[in-house]
């Protein structure tokens, strides 16, 4: 081992990784669906995917089918999707718009305030005695918007503020406008591997080169196997060079993550020089969602728990307000080359999966440049209390 | 809430629904399959379907293949689906007719005499010290016959007249000649929800009027959400009146269930002017079949729990004897409605199911209308001891 | 009873079987998985598949996976197919080549020597204080191979001549030069049934009257119900027969299975004249495998369990090198025969699962020819310590 420069960003030794029954074991699955997904913010989709009053979304958090909402007077809210009466769901499809102020239940018509969940009537000729509309409201779920994405969390007392879902400092997007952009395109797929699977191959670039041969090449320092300047112990040789494989960012006449690596549209007005020569920033919202964000475009990804083995990923695209009004752009050139990218990093993550039923193997060893899956794999532990 | 009319025929106060979890939970499932299931009378078949000596049919309950025959002599008699000797299944088909008046095993060739279950030859070139036939005989399972209807109880030491399954009155099918009819139609599916959510459905017509528009049109009471003339508070001010919306019965010029109320063939001759002025005449076999009687016809439903989430449906149109010679009548307007109204059922109680996970539910609430509902769901809890 | 000869070969009186939970309760499933599969020689391809050096195949057993290789100098060894570092699986494919000497896993690239599976590179750029290479080898599976039948078995203290699988004598494959023979068709299916439930019909011949007319046709004895000359009380009536009937072998003027009886290619040419008489020979690996030996072919039939109630069978043709040489032989005629002979077992092994699950059935019985399913019954009921 070389003498390391000082700031070598790296774990110093090598750490274990989680036990390898979390990544498939069913009753531990419901011990993180319990303690991590229905205690934590939740992406569900955008501010405008509700532009509409009284527009909703479902969205499935383990087995808890929730319903988003806009009210009539512009507030986001939302409830566990099931009548309080003999427990219909309320809305049974992912997207729609209620037909009036009211969430009325299409099984026996109970009718709730869309503004506050409030048992506004029933269907039977008379209440009876003891009955309290009020003790018969929907259940709240708690709900918090940043910048135009919309959370929820199934615990009560849960506080945006304190219990702040973003990692890798939500400031870096501070210039992207993501709250004014427009979505242009979605995917979804199924993956065969646990979510945590997912997160770790997406928190290290050790993998890239094989894994990633066209990314690699449009991001040369991901072609090195890492993703910051500080990842490699003899990072100061090379600290001033402009070289885009020492310094970061993209190949040389590159603009944007795309087949061709030319941006599409307009570029995004509100960034500095610095971010978009940076070629890529991330935003992270644990445990379901991160953002990619680049020089003329944005890219959402949701992850949410199908089961231990199974988990679902939907992508969104957006663009800015300019580039959707033009003609002259080809969001293929962006949606492609992330799909490239994401069906690379699904096909891995399918095989991590695959090989963790191995019965010695009571853990994997986290390497130096996997100092970000270490720090997912420490905030999995702190919720579980291990 | 208005003073009530004496008789108001419904609860008095909101009662608890049955706890969740018990619409989901797959070992509550199987606590339900132990104590109710397996110690009920559960319809199998018409008498008729068995019209041939040695024809059989197959029937799962939960996980119990058991098989019903008619012997040579005329009896009908039930055992399990299984070999004595290595516990092959006898009869794979779910239905058909034995070749000889043994039940001979399609594996070794075990004989067992169809009359009684009595094993009468093995394959063996010679039966080993120490073996008994009598030994192995096949395991009987009870069977009862009540005007025609085939029914078994897994419960060895179950007793027809003491634990009559029919409520509802069956004195009210007495007119009705169930045991002569002739089955003209057959219809099956297999539904996403727990069979209590089903039977809940069926209890009860708060749904009426937005899952049923066409039979809430047939049957106006149905329009009201009600089934029965007191089913109000206010009942006694419309005591007197002939309006089908209140006295109950079909719309006027018409005369059954079907797609536009004519009669199709033959009236039940046996029928008062009052049966047959009714409209609709239930009688109900917990756990598993009712039977819907009109003036020109019956139709029987038969529901098995395949799994805590899945629940198999089976009807059966019957016509008079008459009718069925004939060649005048349509019957599809009567099978088309009645698919119709369950069809509707169907999709209400997969919506009824989909919402029952949800963590705050614990349970939900009975009203005054549903106390058919309040009624099943006792039976449940006091066959489950709870 | 008659009074038996001596010798006679049969159960002396009835046995019970296996308690029928076991075969389709997914808990003991997981136990003869622990104590049976993960313990014992489990068969998993020729040595000729592994002919080309760094070829590889890769075996389920239960959730484990295992990969088997040619190392670059001959030998075979076998690994966990799981990388140490995050436990990707490495050889994803059922069979393949590495494209070196090493194993290197297909996420991130760590490289494991393919002749004892050392790690040799990672792909870090400077490995951590405290990791020492030695340690994170890859975790070998022991291997046996005999008469050029690869084996392997999890229990890292297994020895072959002490545990040996193969039963019914290995003796009498001496003849049949099993090293030497060509492949020359594979067939694969899954069959809903347990795992044992196969091996039972395998050691019995009650059955092959009514499931195999065909074979039993060929085989005359088999017709019989009996596998062996002495499998009947009264076999010395008929001791000094030729008749195939008493004394084994094909019918006349046959000299191997296949459709019409007749030989294809070469008949093999080391066996003496009483081997080609016997018609046909067995070898049996417990759990996994089974050699049916003929006059001029070989077949192996290799079975794993999926579940409790699934397994997979994998068949194997062999013939002798002149055979697969020569080109006026029809191997349909022999393939052809024997998936008959399967399918008519696979379909009765089917119909004995699913009668196993009736509650009174405790376990079956065994009659005196079914000595080799007792033999069976207790091998299994040994390791599983009852």
């Amino acid at each position: 081992m070389n003498e390391h420069s000082t700031d070598y960003n790296a774990l110093k030794q090598s750490e274990p990784s989680l036990p390898a029954r979390w990544y498939f074991d069913e009753a531990h699955h419901q011990r993180e669906l319990k303690e991590i997904w229905h205690k934590s913010w939740v992406y569900v989709c955008r501010s405008h995917d509700l532009a509409e009053p009284l527009s909703f979304r479902t969205v499935e958090i383990g087995d808890q089918n929730i319903v988003v909402l806009r009210g009539e007077t512009g507030e986001v809210v939302a409830f566990h999707n099931a009548c309080r009466h003999r427990g219909s769901i309320l809305c049974p499809e992912r997207q729609g718009r209620l037909k009036s102020k009211l969430i009325v239940c299409p099984y026996h018509q109970w009718a709730y305030a869309a503004s506050d969940g409030r048992l506004v009537k029933t269907s039977s000729f008379a209440e009876p005695d003891g009955f309290e509309r009020d003790d018969y409201g929907l259940f709240p779920v708690t709900v918090a918007v940043w910048r135009g994405l919309i959370f929820v969390n199934l615990d009560a007392h849960a506080d945006w503020d304190a219990d702040l879902p973003f990692q890798r400092e939500p400031a870096h997007l501070n210039n992207f406008p993501i709250e004014h952009m427009v979505t242009v395109h979605t995917w979804r797929k199924v993956m065969a591997c646990n979510w945590k699977t997912f997160w770790e191959n997406f928190n290290e670039c050790l993998h890239c080169p094989n894994i990633h041969p066209e990314l690699s090449d449009l991001v040369p320092m991901y072609g090195r196997r890492i993703v910051n300047v500080k990842d490699v112990p003899d990072w100061a040789d090379h600290a001033g060079s402009e070289d885009p494989k020492y310094r970061g960012g993209l190949r040389k006449d590159s603009q944007t993550w795309s087949m061709d690596g030319s941006a599409q549209g307009h570029v995004i007005a509100s960034l500095t020089a610095d971010e978009v020569a940076r070629g890529q920033t991330y935003g992270v919202a644990m445990p379901g969602m991160f953002v990619g964000a680049y020089a003329d475009h944005m890219r959402i990804v949701r992850m949410l728990p199908l089961s231990a083995e199974q988990t679902e990923l939907v992508a969104e695209w957006l663009v800015p307000h300019e580039t959707a009004e033009a003609d002259n752009y080809d969001i293929s050139q962006i949606v492609d080359f992330a799909i490239m990218v994401m069906d690379q990093d699904l096909a891995a993550c399918e095989l991590n999966q695959r090989g963790l039923h191995a019965a010695p193997l009571q853990q994997g060893v986290l390497m130096p440049e996997e100092y970000h899956v270490k720090h997912f794999q420490d905030w999995v532990r702190a919720r579980l209390q291990e």
